[in-house]
């Protein structure tokens, strides 16, 4: 357990500094610029997972956007709202992700460089994911120090613009045109459930939320294994998780400043889920709504699936945010 | 090989005897009458197999229809368009597939008893999920006659109406509401590729698209484990496999006289796809699409893979048949 007061990685000083939090405005802005870029996904709904739960549940489906998940929104709002001469220089992050592909996605769409760091222990089908969008990776010792140093070398060499996954009023902005489309789909909601690592989509579902349907409440949805989230929101202040281990691989890493400010400030609650029980979820939903989610994605269902007295009788949209899955290693496989 | 005019089973006998080969009006019918039991499926397109294929593809997606797969149709407008009399001693049929799931699901609907005869060697889930939709299970030794005898018997001892699972006309007509659907949503296509085994969804297929565009040409793709098809095809009479092993489990049944009625008159032209070409289309299907798709669907993307020829730059639609597969015991798994 890190206090994130005590580090302080170099790159997100000045944005620290300058904490712009992004407004609703900024959001609607997102949505035109991104719309020719994105998918807009299709809600889904399950009557069998309408029966176990009692709730009625709209899934916003990012599993069938564009490079497999909700990430593309943030990182298309970053690259085509850079001017002309900053877009030449190209954009740079560090991500193993979901960010890594949509980044590249992106800047191959609008024709400049994206520049991803990744850990050289890095699974070889995601550095070739990245490669296949036209992205340029450089491999890093997987430590925090070596990545930063890595992406300050590159920053300074290059002049690009470094589009952090989720800590960039950008990205924020673009992951709330999320739930902008869910609730232009499906009206007036009880409650909104999603995932929660960094809390980007969270970030973004509470910009939207607030402002458009303010009596909405927002769940963040964590696996218990990497529960820094939860402990931050109970203890009142940014918590960060050392190196936890969870399925849900794409929820490992920790809030940042411009997060925990929508975290701190609209979620409800934070909601927990064992690794069995988001495995369990992940199954039930391919057997039954026949779509591939990542187990990410799937940590949302788990958490309503254990608190059904919170969603009962309740319209609950479910944030399903990706579907980038090794095939060939299903958790259930394991078991 | 078995000459179909050697084996001449005792039930559909007396359907050979009065052939009443269904019409539009009958599709028509069927799909105002099923409207409230089934699901619209939405149709999804891929802009990587596009690219890939060099053809527009539109995947009618049946793997999201109730019960997860299109017999659903042909079932229900057997069941509902049953008297309340006949109705009153209920439905029957042999099948360890979808169909016995559809007519029990279908029936339940209707408040009436399925009876499903299926060898006692059938996975468990699949007995179960027969029983989970209310259907009564009886097992038999996994042999035709065992089947025959047994399935005669119920029919003598309840008066329950036998649907068999492709060679009737009331299931061929509910299963043309599909390609129905598909022409309604996206308007004129060069082609229609579906799976066949037993023929029902594409006789349906050849129903509907011989009505409302008749230009479309329909290709019914085939795994060549079990090619009885393309061998009648080629044949011009109808010839049956003997008991052919394939992943796609649910296309190891043969032609009976009304689906070879519309396979011989209609049918452009049987592709064949080997064992490797439909897990590899599975695969592919899973990982861009981010659907779960059974093996038997994916018969038809490895046909399109495989004859690029005939469809680039050509509209085409994809009957994706179902979605109802043992998310522990995956093809790739074995490779």
């Amino acid at each position: 357990m890190i206090n994130m007061a005590k580090s302080k990685p170099i790159y997100t000083m000045s944005n620290t500094n300058q904490l712009y939090i992004p407004t609703f405005d900024d959001v609607k802005a997102a949505h035109k610029r991104i719309a020719p870029h994105i998918h807009r996904t299709p809600v889904l709904t399950s009557s069998y997972l309408n029966n176990l739960t009692g709730a009625e549940l709209f899934f916003k489906c990012e599993n069938f956007q564009k490079a497999g998940a909700f990430k593309v929104r943030g990182a298309s709002n970053a690259v085509f709202g850079l001017s002309d001469e900053k877009a030449a220089r190209g954009v740079v992050t560090h991500s193993s992700g979901n960010h890594a592909l949509s980044l590249s996605y992106a800047a191959g769409r609008r024709g400049i460089q994206a520049t991803v760091v990744m850990p050289h222990t890095a699974p070889e089908a995601k550095k070739a994911a990245v490669r296949g969008y036209g992205g340029e990776v450089h491999e890093c010792e997987p430590s925090l120090a070596a990545r930063e140093e890595m992406l300050e070398k590159l920053i300074v060499k290059t002049g690009a613009d470094f589009v952090h996954p989720y800590n960039d009023h950008r990205v924020i902005a673009g992951q709330g045109t999320c739930s902008l489309e869910l609730y232009q789909d499906v009206g007036q909601l009880d409650a909104v459930v999603a995932p929660i690592g960094g809390g980007g989509m969270i970030s973004g579902t509470c910009l939207t939320m607030s402002n458009v349907s303010p009596k909405t409440k927002i769940y963040a949805a964590e696996p218990k294994n990497a529960d820094d989230v939860y402990r931050s929101f109970h203890a009142g202040e940014m918590i960060e998780d050392d190196a936890p281990q969870t399925v849900a691989d794409g929820l490992k890493v920790s809030l940042r400043p411009r997060t925990w400010h929508f975290v701190s400030t609209f979620v409800s609650d934070v909601l927990l889920a064992s690794e069995e029980e988001i495995i369990d979820a992940m199954y039930l939903t391919w057997q039954r709504m026949k779509i591939v989610i990542e187990p990410s994605s799937a940590v949302a269902l788990a958490t309503i699936l254990k608190n059904k007295e919170l969603f009962e009788g309740k319209r609950v949209g479910v944030i399903v945010t990706g579907g980038n899955v090794d095939l060939k290693k299903l958790p259930w496989m394991n078991s």
